[in-house]
């Protein structure tokens, strides 16, 4: 039986990893996948996400544009490393069916559950707040109730309602450049009033500044394996580095394992350089239940797309071997 | 026909304004009615809420102990004046009828809707954030979830369901000393899941710091008449006073009038020097349909409660006279 | 030959020292001569500037309202201890005769030269900077274009004009609660365009954290008499003491001595306790040329109006004596 | 046998608890005992420590000057309540019997080891950092090289030779006003070079800003009684109140009891209000190992000294049953 | 008719755009044109400005050398491209015709008017201010006095006097990193007096931080055509990038369009790596009238100097088509 | 005879200067000698010391592992190049000859003195302060009392006695990315107990934000060779540069020349980009008497190793020929 319980993904990209090297998370030769002007107008284009759809790939990406503007947009993909993107940004509809507007903000999340797309972002309300919009088919997106009071960001919904609810990790902070910060998760009966909040867990070891959830958690056999984004503080700013942690099933607020080492840290030059230096920013990943492959996809410095591969069984002993 | 919609309340405390003045609220000449430390052990007692209850008074009271724990107390009176107060903090009770512990935390509201008194206060969940409890008889509470993430005070309940809703009032910010916030409107069809959040004002004017919702908003034939604390910061720290606002009956998060100068301002000796200099807060009223006194319930300096006086006529008038 | 150069004003206000004190600058048994609420509306009327005129005594009065709005009214006076103040703000007009609106602002001088009365004022301009206006009669204020990009605040005017320009002290700083600031001198030659920009004096000793001119310098045979502010930072906010130099007469931008220790201190508690404690700001003096006499008006705990005296040889000698 | 391990002092100060109250510790009813400016020329005098001496008392005071300089000044007093404080500054004395100085700084502690009376108090070198001094007589100081590197204050001897060694607390922290800090211990075979560096206890609770050692621990059957400093900070500024502790006698470092709640806190006009408001700051105590009574000596406000009183059993017993 | 209302200048450096792209300012090919140590001593040459003289080139330029002090230095160019720099700053003179010393400060600028070269540059009077000189032959540089009182950078001039006066933009802001600042204008009738200050805009957008004027305006048939630094922050530092607008002829205060994406952004790898990573900032450029080719010079990462180019109709289309 | 008084080391590590270039100090063209993961496991490994021995090389290296857990690590070489790191880090034993745990902490040095090898480093004690350990074979290493009060960092030995006291170098600040601190000296009789505290130098001029001591002084002819890293700190963070004084030989607290400019600052790709861009953090110096050489090891970025050159004679004549 396989370790991830989910759906085979034949076409996943993939490469091995590099031989002689012994890294958990190796990042993809092509890299950057996408580069930061594939968008006319735009100065970057990073943290975003993806998910398979109908034998081929989707996405929802974040690019600011040269105004310095942040809004979604939509692409489109064969083989998840070559991306066609839309030169507009999404357009939300209200629940009367009418267009709201172009969607405005960034690091979007992407989660089927039962029967359509939940998209999740960081959305202004006076202040950062945690956006919530729906899609049957990728053409039509409704925008719901923002989750939360500001500030908050990286919501991140879990796959399956649990408890017979909705799903949220978020990470509630204030509104500058978030010195702080540590990981709750909420419930839902109707994706819009949320409450029954619960503390997941901290700022701590080498993500002592704060962190935040990354792609939607991985339903395995072990638990929830949930991906994350840790940022430490040097005297010359902040290093996003990922870490990884596997929660338990029915009560995902409890954490089973957390890995003490990061799993991934900006060394490569397209990570280290860029509009805000040494950032790895997981927000996505694909995966294929029966290999065990998992593809996470990530932003770079802020301004372009990365890939790396890991492979969930040796993750999990890798999380286990270093529990902390 | 009264503006106050709601009871009479024969022996609401009352002195007239003193002769020759014309401030808009006027203080007790008995004030502060409760001493720093009329429980054993206290600090401070201040920031405290009180209801009618079966012809007397009772009230929840914050008292922070000579450790500088902050605990919420019962107190009883006969008059409104004249205070026993409890020595013990209050338990609360969870769902299960089990005691969960003494109540924790500072600022408390109490607010009566439709069966039962709601108890809201400032609670602590890896930061503040409010509290709910609620009491049929000042006996037993009950505790139900936090209302919100953190990072969150002054949450305020309005005293009747709207749109089918429990209505709350709050104020997003940081985890530290809070020197910014805007007031807010949460919606919930259970007490627990809070959602369809509206922005109702900013620190403006005076109050250009920070604002909070203060006593329970009155029902008035006007529209909902809503004390508030605001501050504003000097080169020595803030200063506490308090505003006052008509929000819209069916719409509250709609303001309808804005009062643009503050309506009470710490001058008197014990407002001015205590623990936290310059402070008055309020936390509650007491009304009286019949003939449109209200009584204000603050505290002062951070140290203890003093009480003051308004006509709701008059306060309404002033406020549409002086309307931002 | 008396030491002012300058007027007798024999209905100067005064008080003999204390019998068996030795400040050199003392108290009037009075303050504080205007309450925070003498003018309907008033929060506080503080910082403020009077001058002699026809035999009686008119003033410029800071009063911030209970919106906390900072305006400047006229008041006038037989004893210059009694203040009538006028209930609605000073209207400024422009060179075109035209009203502009009302005098906003704070901290005003005012200063004879030549043929009219000059107010300078702390006005917003994207920031505080320095606004100046002019009048013959008190009856009638022409606004001139501000003085300073922003931010600047306490600009002081020298009574006359020296190596044929118009003189003016200020103090360039940030736009927040100014925790620095030193003391320049600007020239202009028509009251509109300002150069030739000199450094005066530092922050240092007692009045380590910023300094501003206070009132008009006062001619004198030793050079002019400077009277000022300084400001120390406790770790419970600023002390605002009084300090004293004396400037050349043709070069007053070189101080030929400034007194060691302050000159006046806040220990009153109309002086400690109020909006912003512990702060006591001279703003204008009145001086007899006959008998040495000069009577300071300042502002108390931002709050109220305090007076008090020193005599000019008692104090130029005390400068002298205590040179930095 | 009595609690205290030391002399009877017959003429100790003392006054019984006001009837009817429960204070641990209860101030004099002629505080305070030294006004600001009862040494000509002095902004304020507090912070100070006295030791009885020949039969009357001698002590080490602190007062600020009006040009803010802090100096060291000799006092006497035949009843330790009415003190003759000499009007110039304490002179140092190098090894070679040649006069350094006067004595600047702030904050002395007094402590008599073995033949000599060592003063220690805050210096500055290159930053804040712990002074010391002896004298035989309380007429010539010689002084020695300073305890530790900078950034540091508090320090306070042990009043004999633990293991040997003489024995230092302090509260190393930062060079500004000092936002943290916590209570070390360290050693030395000479008095002038110190280590073997122990940690004794942090800031937490009631005073969770900031914690400093007071006055000279008192040697009991117990163990050494230590009554401190401690720090909590409101939006408003720093409250310093009193704290006490039981320490090891012969492993002093270790806390054997730290009592929860504060027993003395700023409530008294003069401690509230002044240059730096809601500050109690004890430096000294006189004891009477026959009675048990404890006089302790705390500056108020940054501005005067004030005297309160204690009995040592029941301070212990108080320590003792609200152990932390 | 040309656009540029100006001289041709034929031997303006120039490239075409890179076939392909579509930047509307885009890179030099042998950038950087002048590397960190081209002086011997200096650690860094950057924000320079350069002049067409007599068919060849001149240029002020700033050199920071290994003890990070910051001059002016004299270069000459035949092409534009390749710089001969003097190896010794330039040497002010005063009006009595005697030398001054060296030139102090950094990012100058240089404009012709009428009869002279101006240079403005950020010199240290008590903080930064705006420092003033003018040569007519670059061999001897005369200073005037500072234009304003601190705390003020990037002064930058217009070519010719409007409404009778010279005109000066200017950024006033603090004395530290300048985390703000938007632009002024400032009038002068005579180079020294400065005054009728006038806003011209705001930080915002994408240069949400802080603005700065940075070359001379380029007169043109559409209005002054002013090119700009903006800087927006990051948690990991600030990045600054170019931005255009158009400003009104007669009255340049009125900001006619304001392009609102940036025209140009740190993206190669000297821009991004240096002392100050991801700073691109313009002080120069050279136009062409006939051709209406612009070269702008620009320093990068606070270290080396690149060139840009871009074509005036081109780039004033773009600001209307992008306008604010 | 030789300026270097000390040993011929044969076997230094050398490259000469490369051809047409000035620079005082050189980098090797092999740079970076150790990657930053080296170590099985390592984030980073930077900011470490070498000696010779018995005609090889030893060194303590500072890395930190994938978790950012610091840890302190030994390495051998032949050539002083190529080194083989250790897996585990270096055990610490007690005065009791009994383990005590890993060596943690950070930036050590290696100091012969004797009969021993000495290790200072930065070590956690309730904040950063100075560990001290010895070795007689680099097999077993004991440690003593931490040698200071926190919060201190650089401790730094000299080679030999003076005045029969051991000397350290260390720079006081606070406990945080440390944005202060001068440098200081201390002395000790047993290298636990540390007093005679003196004042070295200030950060001033390039080094304007701090100073630390870098390699252990070098004993020459004209006194003692001090390199050591400065720091100014731009909008965009810190910069680490190599700076160098000579002290006096016998009173080493007294500087008798401070040069000027740097002598190393951060230009190479791997010095500018990695986990704290723009460091170049000097821990060690091999130096061969005979020739004068000498090889600095530094930190780069904070995550490898540099290797570079300079020569004794042409180093000291630089100092001296541009001393401040």
């Amino acid at each position: 039986m396989s370790t991830i319980i989910g759906e085979t993904l034949k076409n996943i990209p993939w490469e091995d990893r590099p031989e002689g090297r012994g890294e958990i998370v190796w990042r993809y030769s092509g890299n950057p996948i996408i580069k930061r002007d594939q968008i006319p107008g735009a100065n970057s284009i990073f943290n975003s996400a993806v998910v398979p759809k109908d034998g081929a790939f989707v996405g929802i990406f974040r690019s600011d544009n040269t105004a310095m503007e942040q809004h979604l947009f939509l692409g489109k993909s064969d083989d998840a490393i070559n991306w066609d993107l839309d030169e507009k940004p999404i357009i939300l509809y209200g629940k009367d069916d009418k267009p709201i507007g172009e969607a405005c903000g960034y690091d979007p999340r992407v989660c089927f559950i039962e029967d359509r797309y939940y998209v999740t972002w960081c959305n202004q309300f006076h202040g950062p707040t945690i956006g919530v919009a729906y899609s049957y088919d990728f053409k039509k997106f409704y925008q719901l109730e923002n989750a939360f009071l500001p500030f908050n960001r990286n919501g991140v919904m879990f796959p399956k309602k649990i408890g017979g609810k909705f799903i949220m990790l978020s990470r509630p902070s204030d509104n500058g450049h978030t010195p702080f910060g540590d990981m709750f998760l909420s419930q839902s009966p109707d994706m819009e009033h949320w409450g029954c909040h619960r503390y997941v867990m901290n700022a701590t070891g080498w993500a002592w500044t704060k962190i935040g959830a990354g792609p939607i958690p991985i339903l395995t056999t072990e638990g929830w394996l949930l991906i994350f984004h840790g940022v430490c503080t040097t005297c010359n700013g902040m290093i996003y580095s990922m870490g990884a942690a596997i929660l338990e099933l029915e009560e995902p607020w409890k954490v089973k394992y957390r890995c003490k080492p990061y799993i991934f840290h900006p060394t490569a030059l397209y990570e280290c350089v860029g509009d805000v230096p040494n950032v790895t920013f997981p927000c996505a990943t694909l995966t294929d239940a029966e290999t065990g492959r998992i593809a996470i996809y990530y932003g770079a410095a802020d301004t372009v797309v990365g890939l790396a591969f890991t492979q969930v069984d040796e993750l999990i002993a890798f999380i286990k071997d270093n529990a902390l």
